[in-house]
Order: structure tokens, then C-alpha cells, then sequence
């Protein structure tokens, strides 16, 4: 079976957490949407990722803060980044007046 | 490192050949950035890959056909299909006055 849909269909309502949908999953492989209406990582907080993650933006913008980085990167729709295993990293905003909506592409520990 | 880039920047000229660009490679899985110009697949030609394919179309407007379907899925801005390994399938058209750009995550085989 060819399993289709609308990217952009069906936008979650507000909520105090970002809204993760699957969109495919195979051996490695996770592919998720993301939408953020304007949540940002807890202060302190650093995302540490076994796998590789590859994040593309497509609608709305917002900033990721590497460690080690002297400023945040500024994402808007269109802009990718590779985030290799255990780079760690922070959502330091997303758009407060629309909703940024992401497609990552998570690989997979085969644990 | 933390590779970055801008996924609709930098397009390629007309060509003959649709083209095709990796985005990002790790093991498992590949990304690519496609760039169609009113291409379609040659008559009788048919797709039939060893992995799965997930594709979302980002621009322009293209048509799939999957062997076995009574007509092609016309594909607009968002929208995505994920493609089983040896499902088979030819591009029926895509938009012949602007690009057509797809996003395509490919699991690679293991041999």
C-alpha cells in the first residue's frame, strides 16, 4: 500500500507542547512533523541525541542554539540542518504569531 | 559539525535530466534534493527500488502513477507519499513553467 498524505493538513490546535506526529517509520529510519507555536526549550535544557537527526523548516521560523556556538541559528522556511549524534542543542525560540511547522528525519539506534 | 543549508536556494538550470542532489547521507539512510523541469519518465519506464522511498513535493506540481492504480496521483505543494520497497511507479508529468522540487528520504539496502 501507497501511504499518502498533506503535509500541512490538520495543524494540531495550541497547546503547551509542541505536537510530534509520526509520518513514516521503517528500520532506522523516523520521520516526524513537528509544529511549535512559539515553545522554546526549558531554560537549561540541551536536546542529546543518540542518532542523527536531519531538520528541515517549512513554515513559520525560529532559532537553535548549538553548544559552543557564540549565537543561535535563525531558521526560516527552507533552511535545513544536519544535527549529528550528541550535538547538543536548544529550540531558543519558535515564531510566537504562527505556527512553525518542521519535518525531522530521525535515524534510529538499532538498540 | 552541524551542516546547514537552504533547501530551495542555489536551483539548477534547465537540463535534459532532472537533478538530483544529496542533502544529507548517513548509514541507512539518504536525502536528496530533486529539481524537475517538466520531466517525466520515459514511456514503459518504471521505477522499482530496492528500499523505501518517502517523498514530499515542495514545489511546482507533479503526477505519480503506481502500477496497478487506474490513475495518476496528482501531487501539489505539502503533499507526500511513501513509497514500498518494489512498488512501482513512473512520473507522469511534472509542471513544465516552474521547477518542481521534491525532498526524498531514501533507506538505503544494507548490501
Amino acid at each position: 500500500m501507497v501511504k499518502s498524505g498533506h503535509f500541512f493538513a490538520a495543524l494540531p490546535e495550541n497547546g503547551a507542547e509542541e505536537a510530534i506526529e509520526p509520518l513514516a517509520q521503517w528500520p532506522g529510519v523516523r520521520i516526524e512533523r513537528i509544529v511549535s507555536r512559539g515553545q522554546a526549550s526549558p531554560p537549561g535544557f540541551w536536546y542529546d541525541q543518540d542518532g542523527t537527526e536531519w531538520v528541515i523548516l517549512l513554515a513559520g521560523s525560529a532559532a537553535l542554539l548549538f553548544e559552543g556556538e557564540s549565537a543561535p541559528r535563525v531558521l526560516r522556511p527552507g533552511d535545513y540542518v544536519e544535527i549529528p549524534p550528541h550535538a547538543r542543542h536548544r529550540v531558543e525560540w519558535t515564531d510566537a504569531d504562527a505556527p512553525t511547522i518542521w519535518l525531522a528525519v530521525h535515524s534510529k539506534s538499532t538498540d
